[in-house]
């Protein structure tokens, strides 16, 4: 009986491991599309998300049915709720991705990302991704190290998108209100795609160490 | 046994209903916080956020207890899950609120709305309100007819989001870039705070009905 929970916990840990596989891909071609106006693969990148959903939706059904089946102990039951919680988070994480995507496609063929915020935006997409490389590798192998480095380019995000706000408000931004709009909810998907990461690293932290993280809710 | 479960199960659901009404309170505030530049308004709201995040870790530890002391049956499991999936829509719903709030405080003792504006935000406070209101009533007595006006309520929001676009890229916009900013933020945190209630309408209909809504998940 244990054994069979064991796997099935374990493909549950496997689930979540595809899942934020798929995100990572997501978050790395919305950057590229968003980055080199690329319509086809903001196109993929939209189309994929449904992919993301079902996984979600898989996954709740297998927690259920585990329960079901299994007469867990409260450590396991631990894992399970924490289970749910990252995938709805890998998720949202997944529709942020699209959110970039489908911002990219409704500028093409233009660019999005106005020329004096391309460096800024580049550097978001790369912190992003390093981001959700590291959320994949933290649940593969539970070196919450890497919960550190996840917290610091969220950090990085942080600082990114208040410098997409000081390049705006600083009196001499020039841009469209279109451009303005965009560069708003831009900054947004990606401080929150950050913040989602450090949600997702913070409970597998705490499953790892039993230590109480300081927040485990979605920082916003 | 299967008493204590019923009563638990029973508890769990007033905590949704007490986070609910609690969400309720803080939207309707933010709103009026928003609408009347009422600094000591939105700082109540700011600081009541916090409340509603600790009911999330309660409903998430009390959910855990359940299932480890009992060992429901796969109906009574789908419930348990479908209320830890709707407290951390609550909890966000809540921070959407929070962020309005938090528009607010940041430009008083202005008003965040641009007078353009501001009959397009009193629509969107008013549906949010109701939208929030009949969240609490359907988890309350699971009046499902309850949910189709919550989504055309939603269906509301997501009409006068689109009109305070219309109004910034219209071509007449001549608002600061400030303006632009808050404005575009203040839409989307109304727009998402739609989107979240129409997810717990479709969870609470899927549990009353055995339906497969539309999807379970997030609109986004």
């Amino acid at each position: 009986m244990r054994d069979i929970f064991d796997a099935e916990l374990t493909q549950l840990g496997e689930d979540l491991v595809a899942m934020s596989r798929r995100v990572e891909r997501a978050v790395t071609d919305a950057g590229v599309a968003l980055l080199t106006a690329d319509l086809a693969l903001a196109e993929s990148v939209i189309a994929d998300d449904l992919g993301i959903d079902a996984m979600e939706r898989d996954l709740d059904e297998r927690s259920i049915l585990l329960l079901a089946q299994q007469q867990p102990v409260a450590t396991d039951l631990r894992i399970v709720v924490s289970a749910l919680r990252m995938s709805a988070t890998l998720e949202r994480m997944g529709d942020l991705a699209r959110h970039v995507a489908q911002v990219a496609r409704g500028r093409y063929p233009n660019h999005a990302v106005p020329d004096p915020l391309a460096a800024t935006f580049a550097q978001m997409h790369d912190a992003a991704v390093r981001v959700a490389r590291r959320t994949t590798t933290l649940l593969e192998n539970r070196d919450i190290a890497l919960a550190e480095s996840i917290e610091a380019d969220d950090d990085l995000l942080d600082g990114l998108h208040e410098d997409t706000f000081a390049a705006l408000l600083g009196g001499t931004w020039t841009g469209t209100p279109q451009q303005t709009v965009d560069v708003t909810l831009l900054g947004r998907y990606y401080e929150r795609f950050g913040d989602h990461a450090v949600s997702v690293a913070r409970r597998v932290t705490y499953l790892v160490t039993g230590a109480v993280a300081e927040d485990l809710s979605t920082p916003a």
